[in-house]
């Protein structure tokens, strides 16, 4: 009854959210923007995706560069702040610098063999940036970049994309990501798919609490650190990046 | 320097948030989960649009009435619940009885003999439900539903679909619409534009103070109120709809 799954050949990794924490930008904004850190962080980040979407169904991509600084300059305009430029600049180049998440390092300790890529909305430079920062990236054979294609995830151009850079049919190949969109684009483009589950249902409901307001992180837990209810199912759901080198196994 | 825009041959109404107010859920919301009223309403609305957008950016078109379903689904399960099918059916119909804007009678009356269609992401059957319910469904030439072209605003199939069903080329339509995704999406496709702008900057601004915690509905009209930074101009702005009477002219 039960068909194994393909043997994973390649694995590519999600950027934004999976191995790098797009909340550790909050300490920056915090301290430019007093007391809209968090509000700030949540609102730059869901508009951030939202103009990724909305270039590509709209046929008029721009890179992720432009579309992280028009979020940015959205975001702003609703406490007020009309930025200069060289503000805008500062905190766009602060998003080349977010913290790795503290489980990658011991993940990617443990993965030593296997063929491993980048595979994000991001431009190649903000990437080759946020891997040099951490220090990571010779342990990756490749850093795939929507922006050859030019239209972001979910779309199924930028699987097809990943599969043939790496010269792997899709069933091959696992993404590793913490983002719903992500893992249900993969699937539907027919790659296995591992769901990095930061946060778990009871822990995203504890947060959100029954207040009539809420902190502006909890509603963007809320929003889109849960699985999505489009249909697919992850090959293999585990809490964090070290628990996956077991679950893959050898 | 400055060119005549075209004459107005025809308008087109976006239907949720425009014509009919999204935010009159929550009553019901509120009755069938005591205290989540504001959260689940602003979450609802906000993984439907995205949904529509995945399912377009991924070619995995359902209609409207699944798409507002899976988002019910998802948005409750953050809460812990998982709804059995009868209240999921009854939460979904009613978003067939949403309540039609208070200035939207007085514009339609000011609006006579001019040619009138609603244009949305609903149904068809979604569509007449709603325009029924409101007793306006005589006003408009047409109903037109972008479930025909199985795909969501603001792909430009939707706009083209929209004046092709009119019989205009998109410079002769005039879409009228508070949302920014929907405003930019027409103009790309150079219809011209009437951004009915509900909630001002200042007023958005208030809403969302500066506390730690920020209302559900504050950080809805946060993400979805205020003008895309997109980089389109609608062709005019009004605050409601009643002063888009004058603001047409003749």
């Amino acid at each position: 009854m039960h068909e194994p799954a393909a043997t994973i050949e390649a694995m590519i990794f999600d950027a934004y959210g999976t191995l790098f924490d797009t909340q550790s930008i909050l300490p920056t904004l915090e301290k430019t923007f007093p007391g809209r850190g968090d509000y700030l962080t949540q609102i730059w980040r869901l508009k951030q995706l939202e103009y990724s979407w909305l270039r590509s169904l709209t046929d008029d991509y721009r890179d992720f560069s432009v579309v992280t600084r028009d979020a940015l300059r959205y975001s702003l305009a609703t406490i007020g702040v009309e930025a200069d430029t060289s503000i805008l600049d500062s905190l766009v180049q602060a998003y080349d610098r977010l913290d790795l998440y503290g489980d990658a390092l011991a993940m990617l300790s443990g993965l030593t063999g296997r063929r491993l890529a980048v595979f994000s909305n991001g431009t190649t430079a903000m990437l080759e940036a946020l891997l040099a920062n951490a220090g990571i990236r010779d342990r990756f054979e490749r850093v795939v970049s929507v922006d050859t294609v030019r239209v972001f995830k979910p779309s199924p151009r930028a699987y097809r994309l990943a599969c043939e850079t790496l010269g792997l049919p899709p069933q091959k190949v696992l993404l590793v990501s913490s983002n719903g969109f992500d893992l249900h684009g993969a699937a539907l483009h027919g790659l296995q798919t591992a769901r990095i589950e930061r946060n778990t249902p009871d822990a995203v409901r504890a947060t959100i609490g029954v207040q009539d307001s809420i902190r502006p992180s909890a509603f963007f837990l809320a929003l889109r650190s849960q699985l999505e209810a489009l249909g697919s199912r992850p090959t293999m759901v585990v809490p964090s990046l070290t628990d996956l080198v077991n679950a893959i196994g050898r």
